[in-house]
């Protein structure tokens, strides 16, 4: 993707203000019927812009506009377009439009295109396709998904370590087809393997007698094309970069990954933790009704087994919530409170899991603190929950009684918070899907057991 | 910064395994007084390795390895940092230390660990930095914190539009103050205007007579000084950007932002609404448990006022639980169930909503969605629960009435998930925030309402 597709006089003005006002004036062409202002719209529009348009509107709306536009939509569009609403794009496409839309783009984006398409329409679209351009991104779509492989693009500049900065400058004057988006050349040797790397503006301010390999950086890093997306956003991350090239086992140039791309990642790792820690698995905004059930119908389901746990927790208590009604009204608050403040510390936990912030040489130290932080938590809540108990039910006892269970509950808390993620990675399960759920279950069942197991001992 | 700032053989090897393993070799030579050792170590570390070194040894070890490296610690460590712990560890300096990594820095850097000090110490440390410097230091730090003018560095190229190519290119032949991470140049009229940008690759493939003004590329985006630092990343993210000028009022150039730099407002925005989302203001993995259980209090206390409020809920039907004790078994659950339902809904408004997904035109057909995955799930888990109660407590009237009262809640559910961070938003306070607490409120009150008010007029 180059950084140099970007909309006339678009400039820096807030987009979506711009889309807002727009959405309105295409939505009227398309009443109307104008079809050549809608064309002229669109052809103004960013890849971003557009795709924005195209994700607000209704589906009959979509459908309609992509039938007008075709071709006339710039092929990064479907780059940017969420995954839901690209499918839909796709199948009001025509397989030689894609095919047209395939060639423009870099080989990741192309591969990333032609993966969501059903089978038979993928082979039409790669038989219209080059034969050097099907194979590279057959070769491309072999890679699993959310690899290195996936994500890099095949387009690079790479000389051999036997040329002069004159002869590289040279050879990027007369090549026609190189990529708009270069910022770091590559040196290989005979049998591609890479060398090292030449930032642009070091070459720049070279002269051109000086050998490549003089200036080049030979300790650059590089990705194993077998590397998870996520590792790639923490070697971007940690070295700042804004490209890096990719190597097979035996060190030879494979393609190279843009920080563009990066970006995208880090926001769907981004969104992937947020979603999961609320229960949702995917980005379902665009999704239709019955899917978008179905995929929380799960975790909806695995609660109502936690809920039933607890509820047969609070059914061994019967005697003691027949004859002490004020039991009944009290308990929810201690199992809600342990649960807050566990999530509070689930919330930390998993955060420093995903940035590689807790390892095994600080955990006991996290592990300690968090003790601390809920009992102190406890502490205060224990005495101001015992007084408002107090006053409010005129018994000293249930008072000290909640005060205990809610001590009791925030330490618990905060062990289960800690313990639940740091097990959860260490058995190799995402502890953002699942660690709020097993904290609840604990919350819950301490919560109503402290209270109602205390309240059974010392009331009665 | 540079992304040439790489550390020797660091190579694609996973960050944190060689920091476990470094970490206990520099605990051992520290241990042993083995400071030439330590120094080697770090002299080969990249500034995030030794970062990351930093942020995992207790406060002690810290202060004596800081208190060993002194100027040997690479300034970009600073930069990357964790702000509690880079706290301590600029604590333990010297302000001359600190001045002179802060010279080596690019002026957003070096604002932002300035920023972190007493006023005091930054006085001196500005004192002891060339008079240029400090005002450039100065002026960034009068912007406000979070805004495009703090991220600019001030470190650029800019050529007046006379020029041709070979101007250019000797012009940075002999610059030796050049920055390392140049991706554009940048082409100014005589009262320093932007007219356009030129891509260094652009540049290298143009031969030398060619006027630069022929090349350059009119129409590129540029950011306002007092532009928030969200809007800064989704122009990055909308138009692929590897760096963005920067401009006043009349379209003057101040600096450009780095891609880097926005890599981390990205994380940090994404943070921002994860923390929240779990009840935490801000990431305190490494702050001290008395700042940490303060700043989680008062998300707690909010928590026990609503907790509160349906106790008061529930007290208003001691009747009716005193006589059916199946009630207050069973109340916990449909409670909990529309707790998370919404949150499910909250999570996906919240998200959408941060990536602007969500907007007038299409929130009524958003609001109208989630409340038929509410209606649905909510039907199959009333026929679930429904039976599971009639089993348990052999009344099919309590399976009628707890069935009934998900139904409620979950529609319910979805319409506070959608309203709420909605209106919160319309309102100008973050959703993020308070969606959840204002939720689980609705929640817990219909849950609670629904249930037991059914059971009072169906059951007595």
């Amino acid at each position: 993707m180059a950084d140099t597709a970007r909309a006339p006089g678009e400039g820096s003005e807030n987009l979506e203000e711009v889309t807002e006002a727009l959405l309105r004036t295409v939505l009227e062409h398309l009443e109307y019927g104008r079809i050549d202002e809608i064309r002229a719209i669109a052809h103004d529009l960013s890849p971003a812009g557009a795709a924005y348009l195209l994700e607000q509107v209704n589906p009959e709306a979509r459908t309609q506009l992509v039938g007008i536009l075709k071709r006339d939509l710039d092929p990064e569009t479907l780059v940017e377009l969420d995954e839901d609403v690209r499918e839909e794009v796709l199948e009001a496409l025509e397989p030689k439009d894609i095919a047209e839309a395939a060639h423009e783009l870099d080989t990741d984006d192309a591969a990333d295109i032609l993966e969501d398409l059903p089978d038979e329409e993928r082979r039409e679209v790669l038989a219209a396709l080059p034969a050097d351009e099907r194979a590279a991104i057959e070769e491309t779509l072999a890679f699993p998904e959310y690899t290195a492989g996936r994500l890099m693009q095949r387009e690079l500049v790479a000389v051999p370590a036997t040329w002069t900065v004159g002869q590289v400058i040279d050879y990027c004057r007369e090549a026609s087809d190189l990529p708009d988006d270069v910022y770091d050349l590559f040196v290989v040797d005979e049998r591609r393997r890479l060398m090292g790397s030449v930032a642009l503006g070091r070459m720049l301010r070279t002269k051109r007698p000086v050998p490549i390999t003089e200036i080049m950086d030979p300790e650059i890093p590089s990705i194993p094309v077998t590397a998870e997306q996520e590792e790639v956003a923490h070697i971007f991350r940690d070295q700042n970069l804004v490209s890096c090239p990719v190597v097979d086992p035996s060190n030879r140039l494979l393609g190279v990954i843009m920080v563009d791309d990066v970006l995208d990642v880090i926001d769907e790792e981004a969104e992937d933790d947020l979603l999961k820690m609320g229960g949702v698995r995917e980005d379902d905004v665009h999704a239709p009704v019955v899917r978008t059930a179905r995929q929380r119908f799960w975790w909806l389901l695995v609660n109502l087994g936690t809920a039933l746990l607890a509820s047969a927790v609070i059914g061994q208590f019967e005697e003691e919530l027949q004859k002490i009604v004020a039991l009944a009204v009290l308990m929810p608050i201690v199992a809600s409170m342990g649960g807050n403040a566990g999530t509070q510390t689930v919330t930390v936990a998993v955060r420093a899991l995903a940035m590689g912030e807790l390892t095994i040489a600080n955990i006991a130290r996290f592990v300690v603190k968090e003790i601390f932080v809920g009992g102190a938590n406890g502490l205060i809540f224990a005495l101001i929950l015992g007084v408002i108990t107090w006053a409010w039910f005129h018994d000293p006892r249930i008072g000290l009684i909640i005060a205990a269970a809610m001590v009791i509950n925030l330490v618990c808390a905060a062990l289960a918070g800690t313990l639940i993620p740091l097990g959860l990675q260490r058995a190799g399960v995402d502890p953002a899907v699942s660690s709020t759920v097993f904290l609840t279950t604990v919350t819950d069942v301490v919560g109503f057991l402290a209270f109602l197991g205390l309240a059974a001992v010392f009331l009665l």
